[in-house]
């Protein structure tokens, strides 16, 4: 049974506050290990990652079969069947779309001091996907982060997928292609993320690291960073649906199982103005949970961490999303805009009853790749800024050096950086002479 | 002696690489500190924090003293000099004037599938900026960091400066009030990055954490990345000259010496076409440092990590540039415009030789938050972007559902998550009805 709450129930805050603080993943402290397989491939390079993946993945290779061929890449796509291919393409066009209206611009004036000023955007120039192996190897997964990058412009892009036991999901090979990904290796787990980092003989480094991974994949992940970018460190998915007595409470209990059914972790939470609609979709819940492939996983998710509030208005709906701030949002109710507009926190916003978030999984164009545990009040989902940077410029003219100027030799002086102050003094003694 | 190298010599490209891997930082390994420093602020909240700045800071403070008060801020300002006051002022004003105009758009169109899309941004509620105390205590990083918060409209900017027996630099409190910052305490370390994060019963917890800091605030901000947003782990400041022979040999040094004298592991580069230009400089710095008030630093900076490079021709220094991704970038060449063209990794590029980059550290308006240690090859400086998080926005019509749905479901099937289908399939049902 998920919990229902009411906030015109004198214990609300408390119960609302565990629901929040309830702590959904059980991370294992797998740091030291991962210290020690970083250190491994930095030293040893390929024997390091060949080594670690025959003891994970239980799978022999070769610094020549580390990496997909032409062929096998070739005979891998060939297994996906026509219709999923048109799907992933349909998918890829809609990503592409949007994603291209992100590319920012470039930027330069000149302002009334005579100074220039502005900035440039340019790509990283080698990019790494980690694709999880296993039941959680998305195709969908694969076009999410890859196209951002192409679109950004990255030049190289890498992708590695641990195959254990040397089987690969061919639509993961199919994705990749169609997103114009340039290398793929059958590597996961650290190893795989530190021969991304650091190189091997046969991987060369790469500059950003992107996609979703396991304990040891995120550990690894927060380790590199600073020798290069990453991504947020993804924790379990969650939806919240908002939603109005004037909805089918079938839809309703398929979006929060939608979110359920991907992890015992994940979390699918209903805020309803009518308690009767509520309990309605509970009960449509219970009905699907009998039948749905999935009903293991999605049952334990909605039994442990489901929830149902019922509250007094939307504004007050809207004010407790914003405490969640969650990573999928459905507005189900009959001004969508209107309440969207009270949203502060959230990572993707869905409008409208006839917009199921799973549309954003798969084909709706914006990315599925968002922030996590309530990480939606300070970062973003994923985009081509990530595969992105920016460098700042400035030009002084002696004329705009001579009205500028004092004020920085005197903050220099303040701060007791004569020589700054002295680069500066040094120009305008020209000026003056 | 700082290196000299040369680009026609056979044992370039090892020195190069030599040059490029030297490790200039010797972090120590505070991790296992700085996690039970954490994990005391978090059991113990106020009482940690204070144990430790006792401890740390060599002062006794109470839950009622941790804050500066508005007498107390009153006080430092008055402090100030007029003629700091006026150039605080001056830099803060370009720096807002620069950062407004980085504040992107929100978007919303709808495609020829009928499908609305489009994303909005928001900032982020409450932000923490990390000021370090003693001699790094710089009122211009606090404008730096404080600036773009507040033009993001951050609605809650807390700082935290150690205060060390006390101490406190009058002009940080005065660039804060500048700057708009709301609250003020007299805290450092990772209990200051940790107060910020998770909050005491006196300190609010944050969304985001921004600044500089030591070893063990970096440790800190590594640690609570996830429960807040941070910016990047800032390493020792570099800067990268590219100068052709027709400019003053002595400014040219002054620059150089002005990344020098922040720091023993600043790093300090010349690239010169013309071997003996790059001799002269060599000369005019040896002089300045005769006389340096930092000499001691600055001198220890050019003679360990400082280097000439002479290279054939401009394009063989923008690709030297390229692989060294410098956080500062002076071009001081007759045709700065051209081979700022040709640099595609730099944190912020100077052009010709009227802009020193100590412009850029004060008043020229661009963040001088600036990736260090070859990050700007995955990573920005500092800017408005840092504190806003963008919300993607779907809304479908039944049509666009009918049209873009069975691509989700041929997707949701392939990856076997059949609620994600059937959320389709059940709206798609009734259109069919």
């Amino acid at each position: 049974m998920p919990v229902f709450l009411d906030t015109t129930d004198p214990g609300f805050e408390p119960a609302f506050a565990a629901l929040l603080g309830a702590k959904r993943e059980d991370s294992p402290d797998v740091d030291a290990v991962v210290a020690e397989i970083i250190a491994d491939v930095r030293a040893r390079g390929d024997a390091a990652v060949l080594e670690l993946t025959a003891k994970f993945d239980r799978l022999d290779l070769t610094t020549e079969t580390m990496r997909f061929s032409p062929a096998e890449i070739e005979a891998e796509c060939a297994k996906v069947p026509d219709s999923e291919r048109a799907a992933l393409e349909t998918a890829a066009a809609r990503i592409r779309a949007y994603h291209d209206r992100q590319m920012p611009e470039d930027a330069s004036w000149t302002d009334a001091q005579g100074a220039t000023l502005g900035w440039r955007w340019t790509p990283v120039s080698a990019a790494g996907l980690y694709v999880p192996g296993g039941l959680a190897s998305y195709p969908s997964s694969v076009l999410m982060n890859a196209v951002p990058a192409k679109v950004a412009g990255v030049g190289r892009l890498a992708i590695t997928v641990p195959t254990p036991d040397g089987v690969v999901n061919p639509a993961v090979i199919l994705a990749a292609r169609i997103a114009g990904v340039d290398e793929i290796y059958r590597i996961g787990g650290a190893q795989a993320v530190a021969a991304l980092a650091y190189g091997t003989e046969t991987i060369a480094p790469v500059d950003k690291i992107t996609g979703p991974g396991n304990a040891f994949v995120a550990a690894a992940k927060r380790r590199v960073f600073g020798k290069v970018g990453i991504d947020m460190i993804a924790g379990p998915s969650e939806i919240l649906v908002i939603a109005d007595a004037d909805n089918d409470p079938d839809w309703i209990a398929l979006d929060l199982l939608s979110q359920a059914e991907h992890d015992e972790s994940a979390q699918s939470i209903l805020i309803c103005t009518d308690a009767g609609f509520g309990r309605k979709v509970a009960r449509a819940v219970d009905k699907r949970l009998e039948t749905l492939e999935r009903r293991a996983i999605a049952g334990a998710s909605w039994r442990d961490y489901g929830a149902i509030i019922t509250v007094r208005d939307l504004d007050e709906a809207a004010s407790l999303s914003d405490r969640i701030a969650p990573e999928h949002l459905e507005l189900c109710v009959a001004d969508a805009d209107g309440l969207s507009a009270k949203i502060t926190h959230a990572g993707a916003i869905f409008l409208g009853q006839w917009t199921p978030e799973a549309i954003g999984d798969y084909v709706g164009g914006p990315n599925h790749v968002l922030p996590t545990a309530r990480s939606a009040r300070f970062s973003s989902g994923l985009s081509v800024l990530d595969f992105l940077k920016r460098t700042t410029l400035t030009r002084m003219t002696p004329q705009a050096l001579s009205t500028i100027g004092p004020a920085a030799e005197t903050l220099a002086r303040s701060e007791s950086l004569e020589a700054h102050g002295l680069s500066v003094t040094a120009r305008l003694a020209r000026l003056n002479d």
